[in-house]
């Protein structure tokens, strides 16, 4: 393929003047860029963008960060970036890091050398001490999983709040032993789920205990099955179980099958995200929806406003308590 | 941030003399090196690794363009993907087009801009004309979906063997009356499931009736709920279904609740794909399990391979009909 300097050559142009055709600067007469435009034409000239985009030092790319596109939950979020970033002339960069912090480099380094102009991070095993370097001098918003008292920019929803009220929905139905199936408490959002359910329980003045607090690696179905049939094999066993994601309650509302109990009158089941699977299963699950679309969409407002220099405020969405058969029959 | 003029003239050097030194050519003495190492550390030079892509002519970017990330069947195969490009120091732009033309357009516009290297096509809506006239200049691989007699290589199964098969497994069971939950025949895999759904049927002198063939316009639950909604409200009822997806096979399970009809008892159904999510319905879903991790590192197997200028074959891999609950109670 041919390059700009054999289009200059051949329209007797310079370099610079080639360019500045293909960026439409006022500064060029129409006969110069006439001679440029039939040069472009038979030489069937494509402009690089990859050099375009190094002249305007802008990729037009977001990355976005998460840990696994197998979870549902991030399908939705994901949803209102993509359409928030179309709309703004950007493109998104999918970037399942696997909680691998060599993946995690490559990823900076991308935004280091220009390839990528920001970046959402909904990772929350990412490494924040690097983050937070990158943050002082790059464009990067959190989503859903945050800092505390951290410098960088989040959109999230309430979480402590979301499961204190979950938890005294399930109090309110007449459960006194209520489980809570939670993922590692490394994880901010992990603590505040549980605090949120220590409060509820506190505030009735109902037992926490060790044993009905069960947490996973992951947030597979499979770990909610191996959560539940833990629970199922205590001596005193739960009449409810709060799970802090939708694939751990339907993993959940799996491993109780066979048991021969049944859901809601036996034990109770409430998840977290409202991820759509949430309403395709028997019984249907009671959830606390979290407004992922809207937060995908909030998050890439954030950005693209801090790309072009502006200052940004954290922002907290409202969320739901979704009420169906696994918790009212 | 400093630039490459910096650096050589605090370095003494050439601009020219800086890019060997950052390509590591062997061509520059360890004088020279040491002397623009030293510019680079002082002015905290970071080279833009757009210009090194410019240079050498290639992003390390492949694209992968699926029509909605909201389909589970698409996670493992972009697993695949994955995993196999970060091995070859490849990674991957998910683009979801969500069959918008101009989204399209967009990334068609990268592969031409060399903004990545070559395209994997999981999107059965993809415009074929545009993607052949790109696949004579660039990479690209089509996975899943193909075009019979075109000539982009392809990795998919046998979709046609795997409908017949799975077909004939609800007529070992007795079935005689079965319905088929297609999407819209457009696509090569929903022709071709018909037609293997057609060929048990008429193997087994069995009635191929058109009131039984329900055709969803996508293939999220809600289309599978509705099309089992339609076929229980036909006078003759067909006592198995063959769903074209599990997310079809998923919706219809949701269908059949209230309706007082037993799963497998009065009603068998068979999905399509063996998502996840199908191992955590209830009853589990029996369905054609689709080597998705395989097909994805195949693809980018063969994407790599293409992209350094070697010949590749289109590959068919192997399917299995996986049975669960849904027909053998």
């Amino acid at each position: 393929m041919a390059n700009i300097q054999q289009v200059a050559e051949k329209a007797g142009v310079s370099v610079a003047t080639v360019s500045r055709v293909l960026n439409h600067a006022a500064s060029v007469s129409t006969k110069t860029r006439l001679k440029v435009e039939d040069a472009i034409k038979e030489l069937n000239y494509e402009p690089s963008m990859l050099g375009r985009n190094l002249r305007n030092s802008e990729s037009r790319l977001l990355l976005v960060l998460l840990p696994s596109i197998s979870n549902p939950f991030y399908t939705e979020i994901i949803n209102g970036i993509q359409n928030t970033a179309i709309a703004n002339s950007y493109n998104i960069l999918l970037c399942e890091t696997d909680s691998n912090p060599q993946r995690e480099n490559i990823y900076f380094n991308m935004i280091k050398n220009k390839l990528a102009d920001g970046v959402i991070s909904m990772d929350p095993t990412v490494n924040r001490q690097k983050l937070t370097e990158l943050a002082e001098s790059h464009p990067v918003i959190l989503c859903s999983e945050y800092d505390e008292g951290g410098s960088i920019p989040f959109v999230t929803i309430d979480s402590e709040l979301a499961a204190y009220q979950a938890v005294k929905h399930l109090i309110r139905l007449g459960n006194k032993k209520i489980a809570l199936i939670n993922s590692d408490e490394k994880f901010l959002y992990a603590r505040q789920r549980r605090s949120g359910y220590e409060r509820a329980l506190r505030e009735f003045d109902l037992p926490i205990r060790e044993e009905w607090i069960y947490h996973t690696r992951d947030l597979e179905f499979q770990n909610g099955v191996q959560a539940m049939r833990m629970l199922l094999e205590l001596e005193e066993k739960p009449t409810a179980v709060f799970a802090v994601s939708d694939t751990l309650a339907i993993g959940a509302l799996k491993g109780i099958n066979g048991s021969g109990l049944h859901v809601p009158n036996d034990l109770a089941i409430i998840g977290f995200d409202n991820i759509s699977f949430s309403n395709m299963t028997n019984p249907t699950l009671t959830t606390v929806s979290q407004p992922m679309y809207k937060m995908g969409v909030t998050a890439a407002n954030l950005l693209i406003m801090s790309i072009k220099g502006e200052q940004v405020e954290s922002v907290v969405l409202d969320h739901d308590l979704i009420i169906r058969e696994s918790t009212m029959g």
